[in-house]
């Protein structure tokens, strides 16, 4: 695919006013687009499900035809795209930051079918490979999902994402009425982890049969429990590796809420981040991070 | 002191522009005065510093004089005002608004001075009872503080405030060039951890001096070390507890440039966190909760 000489400089033309269009949720479903911005997460789109990337979009330091990319991070970005037959087009700064104010200088337009279809296949890849953990190596530790209920904040969603990512588990559920997966800002603050791990959305009773299916124990993370159940503190749970050697999934609640109740009653354990200062809580992005970092090193250090 | 029946519903007035005028590093400095806003860190302010507290505005739901408070949240963050000696003024939501779209229909105005004084007097009382850390009580654990060098984002710095508070952190260590602690979003951020935990700024050399004085080892965390000396792996050094029963001070770097070879060369230690998916990195408010939580929870599990 080619790379046009012409830059655009019109933020208000058709095409930047259809792409502005896709913050919209609704608007994203039905033209099936979504846009992926800044060049992390760009970068992990081109590498990981370069087959969903239709256009690229690169910032370049002037009008003029023969004006030189912004960074040769944008320049980088554009040869990655081109490689992946992208359609990349130059545009100005500014141009850029009418669709996105922290785009840094690049972001691309998606096919939201093709992400939805290779986060299916990574998904089938994950499980089955779940599935015969273990078997060849003992080493190997037991498999983690980390699943989020009702999560709304776009900024949490993301960094959630990634720190799920880092700590290796094998998928990421957003359970219930979610922020959309495909918001900018999710796509962003997710460093492009989105591409690389599978993120699914289900519904509470999808997720009940996936868990079944799938054989995962279910460990909610919420700071009250049920009148009935208190919660473990998270040192203990460590101590006790109960969930370091069988298939866990962790589940967290919604930013104001927490979990409900019957939510928590399905839960094998539920578990609390001990507070040892005097601040009240943590958000939930932290305690997600806290709780699945802690989770992955406990499991290895005894495998090793 | 009083509340005033007056609704104040004018954004453009004197008042507001100089509260507004807070904004600017330069003019806090100058006016020793600074904005604490939001519900939560304006409680906090209220209970653990309120000689600090001189005004308080709540939002009211009319620019009548009989209006109604918002909420019963901002009711009762006035009563705990007038408790404390605080000028509370009502204004309308939209008004308060004008100085930050982000502060939940309350914010307070407090003295610079009166907030360095109680810090340091924390600060002096922190380091009396670290010094004395386990000599009456066996089960208690030795201190631990977090520093940050360079911080800049507010955000970041924010949540690692939080996140050193919860994880019982004795104080934490701003070093060398870093975003003002006293700017607006930094003490949103903090949820209010910023008045019941002494933060401090210090110069480098300063930094050196204080851990000197007070006997602190320096582990850094870093995820490249330097040429001569590979940083270790967060479980590693969980599993030896080598930190764990001495005074250690925990030192972060910058956001985008980590810690500098001067800084490390100085480290008793250098250590990261793993990251077992495919994710490049942790961000540095998200590593600095996993790694302060991590050690934390690991020194009480001993002492258990």
């Amino acid at each position: 695919m080619p790379m046009y000489d012409e830059v655009l400089n019109h933020a208000n033309s058709e095409r930047f006013k259809r792409i502005r269009s896709l913050t919209d949720h609704k608007r994203r479903e039905k033209a099936n687009r979504c846009v992926v911005e800044g060049p992390q997460a760009v970068r992990e789109l081109l590498q990981w499900m370069p087959q969903a990337a239709l256009d690229l979009y690169v910032a370049v330091d002037s009008a003029e035809p023969d004006a030189a990319f912004l960074n040769p991070t944008i320049g980088q970005l554009a040869g990655m795209g081109l490689r992946a037959n992208c359609y990349v087009h130059k545009a100005t700064l500014q141009v850029l930051h009418h669709v996105s104010a922290d785009c840094q200088g690049v972001f691309a337009i998606a096919d939201l079918r093709e992400l939805h279809s290779a986060t299916e296949e990574a998904m089938n890849a994950a499980m089955e490979s779940a599935a015969h953990a273990g078997e060849s190596d003992e080493a190997q530790t037991a498999p983690m999902v980390a699943a989020f209920w009702q999560i709304r904040d776009p900024g949490n969603a993301g960094t959630a994402i990634r720190s799920a990512d880092a700590a290796g588990c094998a998928c990421v559920i957003f359970v219930g009425d979610c922020v959309d997966l495909y918001n900018q800002k999710v796509i962003r603050s997710t460093t492009g982890s989105l591409f690389h791990l599978p993120v699914v959305t289900m519904s509470e009773q999808e997720f009940d049969e996936w868990r079944a299916e799938h054989n995962f124990k279910l460990m909610a993370a919420d700071v009250y429990g049920t009148e009935d159940r208190k919660p473990q503190m998270l040192p203990t749970i460590l101590q006790q590796r109960a969930f370091t050697h069988e298939p866990t999934c962790v589940l967290f609640g919604n930013e104001a809420r927490g979990l409900e109740a019957d939510m928590l009653n399905k839960a094998d354990e539920i578990v609390s981040i001990p507070i040892y200062g005097k601040a009240e809580s943590l958000n939930l992005a932290t305690s997600a991070s806290i709780l699945l970092m802690s989770m992955a090193m406990s499991s290895r250090v005894e495998t090793i």
